[in-house]
């Protein structure tokens, strides 16, 4: 089944202690079509200016990525610039560009609107709806958001938390957005608001997927080389979702391999900058490390 | 089979968001001994003062505990005193009394010196090096230390870590005693040593075992009411040390299966100030959690 992902597709200048990646390719809905394309088929809602080389648009096509809702509008593109120090869990912002996204307004191709399966990445909330309105009959939507959001417009993005069936958000969004500081009790919060689950990523520690009823934990991939965090979450999610959308398999069962894919995806984003690691990666290294994980995560359990 | 554990028995003043114990029972050794105690036979080494109050020494009895290794020293016990934030990840030391400790001399007895297993708590290594040449041929030496030991005595603690089969020790000591940010480095740095295997806590984030071949990932319980985590490494170490001198089985499987039992005691000791919880906790309850933690962290392989 094929997913739809609005979110934005960016330039993005990233330094870290290991190198420095100029205007490169970035953006939310870039990494997270990236990593579902692995799965299935994808089609992505964003917009870019008219400075967006064309070799980007033909490498998501390379991708089987339908670029049909890429508006191209008058102006330049996204633009973020954002360092990293030597622990490589918390970007600093540096600058930050809207241009033509400030004016973005999302018109789905007609072929998207029948779409199964909608992730609403990290964008302006009443966005984020305003998609969500135009697909007919989803099957499962999912969003994230960020601490910008959840402080300047929370009853936009409560509305978008009521309405979507898997909220993906990292450790300190989730704190952010219910005040609370124990995470199992926020997620709780979060859950009663209407979703019915809730993933929470927390980088190098690996991501918890709760229910009203049921946790799961999968740790972080332990890499010895971590290039650059940038579009890690993003690149989860689209493992996720796009794992979700190849089987349809919507059982706790399938939810935590889904995770697992998603935690796969991630690991081998950071090994290189921007999407470099994607670019080369092929189908059997992402089943080496599903079964790697296996064995990171794997004890016998014992006889009562 | 018996352990023996060398550390600190202290008095503990600890302030939570959720209230303050004073002079609360504390240290290295007692929570080690009595997270040990439900697994196997434990023997103490350690000082108090003559301030010390039977009725603790009645309950480490009552845990089955031999304390004939517990000198009773002229001068006051060992005191801490610390707070926690909100996020409890770390507490702030206000003050710190060494009192007898600071001439504390580890003198095994005689029916100590045969012990199969020891642990080292997180003491001067001077002592921790001097209690190891005390005992005559363990088949298992494991030791944790601290930020202060690593800056102070970094060639005495280096010793130690030659000595021992596993190190116990959280994540910024890792970093510390390495000077290196990336976590799975600085295990290789710390294994090339000389031990065998590196087991490194990350608090509310759970547990890595490092060898030089192989990672395990084991998640912390989530938890809904985090009193105090005061202890919870030293009880994560005791339920760690406890079930492999209790089955004996040192293999890759039966190490996994130590550390969630060591995780399994660590969740239920924060759940209340001091050692409170494991004064109240049964063996059926460890179990239960036992297969909590295999809930928790299951997933499905996928065919290949």
């Amino acid at each position: 089944m094929s997913i739809v992902v609005v979110g934005t597709v960016a330039f993005d200048t990233v330094e870290t202690p290991f190198g420095r990646g100029e205007h490169v390719l970035g953006g939310s809905a870039t990494y997270f079509s990236t990593a579902a394309s692995f799965f299935t088929d994808v089609s992505l809602v964003a917009v870019v200016g008219d400075d967006f080389p064309e070799e980007h648009v033909i490498f998501l096509k390379s991708r089987n990525i339908d670029t049909t809702g890429l508006q191209r509008n008058p102006g330049k593109t996204f633009r973020w610039s954002g360092r990293y120090g030597f622990d490589l869990n918390e970007a600093q912002t540096l600058d930050t560009q809207l241009n033509v996204l400030m004016d973005f307004q999302p018109d789905l191709p007609e072929a998207y609107r029948d779409a199964e399966y909608l992730f609403l990445a990290n964008i302006d909330p009443d966005l984020q709806m305003n998609v969500l309105e135009q697909v007919r009959k989803p099957k499962l939507v999912a969003c994230d958001t960020m601490n910008f959001w959840i402080s300047s417009k929370p009853d936009a993005l409560r509305k978008v938390l009521q309405k979507v069936d898997i909220v993906v958000i990292n450790e300190g969004e989730a704190r952010q957005i219910t005040g609370e500081a124990n995470l199992v009790k926020a997620a709780r919060q979060i859950i009663a608001l209407g979703c019915k689950r809730l993933v929470v990523k927390r980088g190098e520690y690996g991501v918890l997927m709760f229910t009203a009823e049921s946790v799961f934990a999968a740790p972080a991939y332990p890499l010895e080389e971590v290039f650059d965090p940038t579009g890690a979450g993003d690149t989860f999610a689209g493992g996720f979702m796009g794992y979700l959308a190849n089987t349809g398999d919507l059982s706790e069962e399938g939810l935590r391999q889904a995770i697992v894919f998603g935690s796969v995806m991630a690991s081998y984003n950071v090994e290189d900058f921007s999407l470099n690691r994607m670019k080369r990666l092929d189908y059997h290294e992402i089943q080496t490390r599903f079964r790697s994980f296996k064995g990171l995560t794997n004890f016998k359990d014992i006889s009562y």
